[in-house]
């Protein structure tokens, strides 16, 4: 096996042919989500698979009910090493609203900025860029003399929809995958500089309600005062979900959420995060949600509720005095440890259902729950990446918690019975969901170079 | 002039071309809040403004800012007759949703029923099957020796978007439209076989609301908590509007409006009114608005506010973890006598703004204001269409209120100093701008029939 600098310097002189890789990459428009863009997701995943054939792995296209899972095998070049399972994922997020963006969000490019190179469009940083970062660590060590522990790589290509087919998959096929530890690249540095591990993520619950009134739309003139309004029953839901100081009133739904020890709240206190800084990015000024939490909290530790999406009457341009016989919202409910999605989703339905009025239904469209993941936070595979990180980047790694959600970490634990490295290189500003995603070249570079220290060490 | 038989008669054996001429102009999609369909807009105004040069006027297509006004004038056969002004629109409300019509909305067909043929389309019913039951009394009469009544026609193609074109219009033309009467066939019959006159309209004030967030779309997981979500502003604002009372919540929104006079009370008790029936037909039971009201009450003579229109965040298939930037709702507020719009407007602007958290900002859209209407019980006018209508249906006419909005009748009494008789022929069941809007052909026929009584009983 070649020297941890002989690795380095390969990535270092890959770096434009790599780049070059990832445009090809994110040019493919897997919006897993929408199923006009099946056949693109199907191409992201050849994609994918050509590429860790390319670098000597036994990969293929696996079907699924929905989008297909890659998986591939490659073997170390010595025997009596560790064997890890790196997941990512090949979906992205939809585009919308694409007048918002500056350059096209599947036709990305590199800019210059005050601050860096970036790499342009949707799925830069989520997650082709990042998984992008692993795949180019392979290439530099099987262009060097070979891998310095056996890899099996898992990307999958519903991520962004909740991973409905991941849990059948992962089931039939546990002793091809079990491992001895997961690595995960879909998470954030602490700040430009400094890198982290994840070990909390908040879980996730999703659920489309469908509110029915009369049995078609009427004219709000003939019928408006005594026809029951299903936007005004989905408002007055929505409305009754949150209270004064900002805490969901769904019953129940602090029951399971535990206190932050105290070790780790001093130590997240120690960070100094900048609630102001982070809210003045995206616009805002005030925090908005539980009222005696601080924001890093809010964000990290306690749970919430969010209407991801919400429709219903007439929505072009001027008017129509329509009284619509059904409205819609999607919720999405972020949940933290201990929290059951099952209880929660449970509750919610019933919140919901006691706030129909007369004449009004409500229908129930669940898109995926995940129970939030809290690892420990000290173990030996953390302690080697932690010290890989710092020679990477000169500074001590962050351990994080996430307000986001990557259900497979939990499902690894439960039926892999292996425990999850969680490490990202993705900024805070990358716009990950949002119009002009990019992602940092200095991600891209020295987030490969992150990999093969990290490889390497859990080697030794 | 021919007597009224042979008029009558005359209409009978046009009824088949008439039918025809009706699923013609039904064939134009002449949508008027949909800038896409304005030269179908322009196409009906030319397709009707040659109907009437066919029948003797002198008709011509007006420009306005908006769509164009449609103005023909024809003289009587003898010259000491009064003169009206029949005022009807070419322009419907858009048709969707598509996927619930039975038969394509702008592919008009005559069917059988079991309560007998109908024209199915849209618009049948609002307003061109309604405006044509005019213009086909017309033409019987220029075909058997001309008009009872100087006849002035204006018809507009922008009333289902508030008619923002027709004041400055009216103003503008105010010699040539002034007449001793105006007509207008835009609202309903009181059931099947009992002709109405309708005496009070209620008014309209249209709003359109942004509610802007964040400067960007965010992800729930990264923001969820600290971030302020406009859905969730939006529908806190929709649920305040309305008391558990069924009440509308807006300061100051009742102080105008008077209790209705104890006689109309009494008569409108004395129709019967099947509160049940009518919303059973809608597939609803249990009245939704202020709970110490009746439904004809709240349909004739309350005011109320909808939302005929919410939109904000993710609204595709699937899911999308976005925190959107911005949510929209249209709202109509149905306003009755004495209350004013400007005062109400102010009054909603301020309501939204004192519900603005932290970092949001309100956008208001106006799509249109006019008062109600409400006219006389009893004039020389009205009692001669009663006795018109009475001959041809065989049933005394109603004096009916209209929870609908038709703002030209306060325009013409403002404006032009003339007073206006509201008789129209469709039915509840009609599913005005809904799916499957349908006329009937009896509406049609002796809608025409009963113009025909209407004018020479003016004339005498």
């Amino acid at each position: 096996m070649a020297s941890l600098d002989t690795v380095l310097a390969k990535i270092d002189g890959n770096l434009d042919s790599a780049i070059a890789r990832l445009l090809e990459f994110v040019a493919i428009p897997s919006v897993s989500t929408d199923p006009a863009f099946k056949s693109e997701c199907a191409r992201a995943a050849d994609w994918v698979a050509k590429e860790l054939t390319g670098l000597g792995f036994e990969a293929s296209v696996r079907p699924t009910q929905g989008h297909p899972m890659v998986v591939g095998h490659a073997k170390a070049a010595r025997p009596d090493v560790p064997h890890v399972l790196f997941y990512g994922h090949y979906d992205v997020q939809p585009a919308d609203p694409l007048n918002l963006w500056t350059s096209p969000p599947f036709e990305p490019r590199v800019i210059d900025t005050p601050t860096g190179k970036q790499i342009t469009g949707r799925g830069t940083a989520d997650d082709k860029g990042q998984l992008m970062t692993f795949i180019e660590a392979c290439r530099a060590f099987h262009e060097t003399g070979g891998l310095p522990c056996h890899v099996t790589v898992m990307l999958e290509g519903e991520e962004e929809t909740g991973s409905p087919s991941l849990p059948a998959f992962i089931a039939a096929n546990k002793g091809e995958l079990r491992a001895d530890l997961a690595l995960v690249c879909d998470t954030l540095m602490w700040d430009r500089v400094t890198p982290a591990i994840t070990v909390m993520l908040r879980g996730l619950y999703l659920e489309e309600v469908v509110i029915k009134g009369a049995s078609r739309d009427l004219h709000s003139g003939m019928f408006g005062g005594p026809a029951v309004n299903p936007i005004h029953v989905l408002a007055k839901i929505i409305a009754d979900l949150r209270g004064e100081d900002g805490a969901i009133a769904l019953p129940g739904f602090y029951d399971d959420v535990a206190e932050l020890p105290e070790d780790i709240a001093e130590q997240w206190h120690g960070l100094r995060f900048d609630g102001a800084k982070f809210l003045g990015d995206a616009g805002l000024s005030v925090p908005a949600g539980e009222q005696d939490r601080s924001v890093l909290e809010m964000l990290w530790s306690r749970p919430t509720c969010d209407v991801n999406g919400i429709w219903g009457g007439y929505t072009d341009q001027g008017s129509k005095t329509v009284l619509p016989a059904q409205a819609s919202a999607k919720f999405s409910f972020r949940l933290v440890a201990n929290q059951n999605p099952e209880a929660i989703q449970k509750s919610f339905r019933a919140f919901v259902r006691e706030r129909l009025p007369a004449d009004c239904k409500a229908e129930f469209i669940p898109h995926g729950a995940s129970p939030a993941i809290a690892l420990p936070f000290t173990s030996e595979a953390l302690d080697r990446a932690s010290r890989a990180l710092q020679a990477e980047w000169g500074k001590q790694a962050v351990l994080a918690g996430c307000g986001g959600s990557i259900p497979i970490a939990g499902s690894f634990k439960t039926d892999l019975k292996m425990d999850t490295l969680m490490v990202g290189f993705s900024l805070e500003d990358d716009c990950i969901h949002s119009p002009n995603e990019k992602y940092e070249l200095t991600s891209f570079h020295k987030g490969a170079r992150s990999w093969a220290r990290i490889l390497i060490a859990l080697s030794q």
